[in-house]
């Protein structure tokens, strides 16, 4: 159900607290829609997967750390994009993922505008988008009824539609952020947006 | 004396046993020249650097290691140059090193084109140069005499510099293969060679 895997889409996994998957947001419908493809939107805990790999988030590895943050910067700046690195650092994602699967079962798009909205408060503001409440806010924003989403961040098949996509997820061997699959061909990181094009122009090497 | 900061030239910093650093090493030089500048190639014991950040190779670590494989072999193939994954993996890669500073000190054009042909057989035939025997062979090979190599791989002074080497990458965090070094901008992996060249081209973000 949640899973999709037909031949013409992408599938852009990320996590909610992944700088480089604020980064992917922004870019990854136009890629898709250059190739006559669209992007299947599936954010995921990457906590979860973290627990199965021993990694940890880049900016708590020694040296990676600096390396790491002063990194994120300058891509922002490169895209001319608005950037601010949200504190604390990294933040749960939970609430932002149920918000996201009880909106994607109604209007995938709609649930694109979200996600971007939610990445948007959290690196282009700064923002916090941990708790339900400034989830539930976030979407208030967009015009969503703030009722009907505090009530779907607590609904039992929301949480299972969620824990299946990660456990999905973890079998599939998803571990980072973002995580792109098209043709049963996975890519990782947003520095590989452009082998992913590469490879949609040419079919494969 | 290792170390090199003038602004005219790439830092260009790798593990003899990084199938990554492999492939930047058929393309650095070129990148550099399109732009007026020069590479400095530096030739590290990532092993050490590891020890400082916990990390571990790509091919060791749960999920990443199937995607890492995979990559690989793929990057070489979009690139349409020979590889093949040596094995074992990862190897010994200190006589390798001291081989290439033994002759940058002499000819820095010459130990470039050792570590090229080092590369090639680790990487391109899938060969052994894990041994001083190997090492010594690949450089008799570029017309190396095998009794002076022999030599200076016990050489006091060049362990020296390679030990040397080493310690400044860690002090400057250099914690992976390959890691250039452009205007005291540092750009990590393979893949970061794209940024490097817009770095280059646009004096900076």
């Amino acid at each position: 159900m949640i899973e999709t895997k037909t031949t013409d889409v992408i599938e852009f996994h990320f996590d909610f607290a992944s700088p480089f998957g604020y980064f992917a947001a922004q870019e990854i419908d136009g890629l898709a829609a250059r190739h006559g493809r669209s992007a299947v939107w599936r954010p995921v805990l990457l906590g979860a997967v973290f627990k199965e790999t021993g990694a940890r988030p880049l900016t708590e590895i020694p040296m990676k750390a600096g390396y790491a943050r002063h990194d994120i910067q300058r891509t922002a700046r490169r895209m001319g994009i608005p950037f601010q690195m949200p504190s604390p650092f990294p933040f749960a994602t939970i609430a932002a993922c149920r918000a996201f699967y009880w909106l994607d079962a109604l209007d995938p798009e709609a649930a694109k505008t979200l996600a971007k909205a939610l990445y948007d408060e959290a690196f282009g503001k700064g923002g916090d988008i941990s708790s339900a409440q400034s989830v539930v806010q976030v979407a208030a924003g967009l015009g969503h009824d703030a009722g009907q989403v505090e009530a779907a961040l607590k609904d039992p098949e929301v949480k299972e539609r969620l824990r299946a996509v990660v456990q999905s997820a973890i079998e599939r061997e998803i571990f980072g952020s973002p995580f792109f699959i098209v043709d049963d061909e996975p890519f990782w990181g947003h520095d590989r947006m452009a082998m992913l094009e590469d490879w949609l122009q040419n079919g494969g090497w």
